[in-house]
């Protein structure tokens, strides 16, 4: 075992009861393995959507103010008022941020299966990976096929298991096919692989014309521009095509859920023989996992009744489903890594990087196909 | 068994790919019973929010033209040219209509089971039931108790088994307590006195003050009235107070589903301890049943991701249920058919009169409490 370090850095987002957001490093002592614990040398951790939720809450990042040093930067913001009663919750906490990552097993518990993982590199999901250090039980790990570095394996849950996740709802609630918005996000490449891997037809919605060129290269067959004219044409035809009756989308404020529940009436009613007022009896559902779109979701009645929208968190539904299956993807993704899931990063920051505003303004963007790394060691 | 009668009048609606819709009277010959069928001379068939989507489709019948004569009416509208996509599935088909209704049981087919039947007065769901006879199914009739008239048992279906289906729902879907918009209709009134009944929490969201007085006589606990500028707060506080996580919904449009969800967020999220950034892991559902707001739907996104909106019919419901529990259901309606089920009707109409405009004009308002019977024998 490596000598153990006494103290390592840890990023914190806090947002106080007085409205301001700020966002600082802390040195915080390395903890000690439990029996079944792993000390984890934190090399690489992914900034997702889902990340920077936690990190800038409801503040206004693009006001946000410089202050501390190059060292131990400090980042402040606003909240603003109409936001603060969301934020209650959180009041006051200094919270660690950073939901997954990758790193080098150094230190580990008396049980075999911590000291099985000593030596290896291992992907994590475990919160605080924005951290030099990390202890976690070995449950939250994955051991990364030979040859695969930190980085490679860094974004191994959220993005893989939501995919996979996907494709499991898909088949556990008897639909055939799929619907995915924002599809030409890491996510979105990702299920787009899956899907013609495992032969499961896949409607791509993307926002440009150069996202949908993006992911026609990447071999997918039914892919529409939701900033084209005929974008509602062009959904309802692939709609037919693929026979999709579920959804998922990433963006939820909009018409957009509405707009893909009403083409997929629109094919079904087309199919049914018997005229029914309540329209079609087949359940049409969308499931919103994200939130690139803010504002109100906007749904128009012309979906007869079986239909559903609702949220939709992977974590939750991989809680509920047998061990084994979930077992099952994790070995997916370790065995498919490199190829089915791997992640394409514009630019690795240090934790004190990630804390400067020229750096916030690029990964704060949330612009598809442009995800950051931290490394919480680079020098 | 009474001599059968040749035949007998069968109200229609037929909307002609023209864009008008006509409602007739036509002679149809007097079917005779297979051996598990009986013949009904219906005596009574409710005029039920859900028949009038089927009776007038989307034509705008405020400006209907009264035609034919005061034995053989004839009924004619237009039909807007935006509504005509959503009516091409029924195109110049003469549609009989009526989902249920009740009557006496003068023929029936040679099995034992039809042959239990005649004489008895049954409460029928089998569509057509604007009908002076019907030949049904005996697994579509539900034998009144002893005294009940057919007007007693006219309403046996529709309004008891959906609020029964709601209760079943709850509990299938593990919630402890409810939510019923359009609380005063004669569905509502119903779904009150079964939570009294069976001390089930109810939050009955009204649309004037006059409903909340009628339901606080009805002995109901939480009434919160739409049209009270304290209704969020009132809604919030009558959530608490029941913990209810489920909501039916009468109306669809605007932006009472999302209003619920948000209270029900809001209500879940002040009692946990933890702080999530997804909001409270608790499912919220509001199942939309009714289009009595025919507008978008409207639902801001402050709900966390734990929760649902969706369609709900319940016959697609009741057929996936255990056959035991369907008929558990069924008994309870005969046993408390004038009680817990009891229905008032408005007035009573005999065939031709339904297709007399003054009279349309007050059945077609779908006013809250004001629910007319077509008694197909009224001389």
């Amino acid at each position: 075992m490596t000598q153990p370090i006494p103290t390592g850095l840890q990023l914190r987002s806090l947002i106080k009861s007085t409205g301001e957001l700020e966002l600082s490093l802390v040195s915080i002592p390395t903890p000690a393995p439990g029996p079944d614990e792993v000390l984890i040398r934190v090399d690489a951790a992914p900034l997702n959507p889902s990340d920077l939720g936690l990190l800038f809450g409801a503040a206004d990042i693009a006001a946000a103010v410089q202050r501390g040093t190059k060292a131990q930067p400090l980042i402040t913001a606003g909240v603003p008022e109409a936001a603060m009663q969301s934020m209650a919750g959180r009041f006051d906490q200094s919270m660690p941020v950073g939901n997954e990552g990758a790193g080098l097993v150094i230190g580990a518990g008396t049980s075999a299966a911590a000291q099985a993982l000593l030596g290896k590199t291992v992907a994590v999901l475990g919160g605080a990976m924005y951290s030099q250090f990390r202890c976690v039980h070995v449950e939250q790990c994955l051991p990364l096929p030979p040859g695969a570095s930190a980085a490679d394996g860094a974004s191994s849950f959220v993005n893989p298991m939501t995919a996979l996740a996907m494709i499991e709802t898909m088949r556990a609630e008897g639909h055939t096919a799929l619907v995915h918005t924002a599809a030409a996000s890491n996510l979105g490449v990702m299920l787009n692989r899956i899907c013609l891997k495992d032969g499961i037809a896949l409607v791509n919605i993307v926002r440009s014309q150069a996202q949908s060129d993006a992911l026609r290269a990447l071999g997918a067959a039914h892919i529409c521009d939701s900033s084209s004219p005929t974008f509602i044409q062009d959904l309802t035809r692939a709609l037919a095509a693929t026979g999709a009756t579920l959804a998922f989308d990433a963006i939820g404020g909009g018409k957009l859920a509405g707009q893909i529940l009403s083409g997929m009436e629109v094919v079904l009613t087309a199919k049914s023989k018997e005229y029914s007022r309540y329209g079609s009896g087949v359940h049409k559902q969308v499931y919103i996992y994200g939130g690139l779109g803010s504002g109100p979701i906007h749904i128009e009645r012309n979906l007869g009744m079986a239909w559903g929208v609702g949220g939709w968190l992977v974590f939750p539904y991989l809680q509920k489903l047998d061990p084994s299956v979930t077992r099952r993807l994790k070995e997916r993704v370790a065995d498919e890594l490199k190829t089915t899931f791997e992640s394409h990063y514009a630019g690795e920051l240090s934790l004190a990087e990630a804390l400067q505003l020229e750096n916030i303004s690029l990964y704060g963007k949330r612009t598809t196909g442009q995800k950051y790394l931290i490394n919480p060691h680079k020098g």
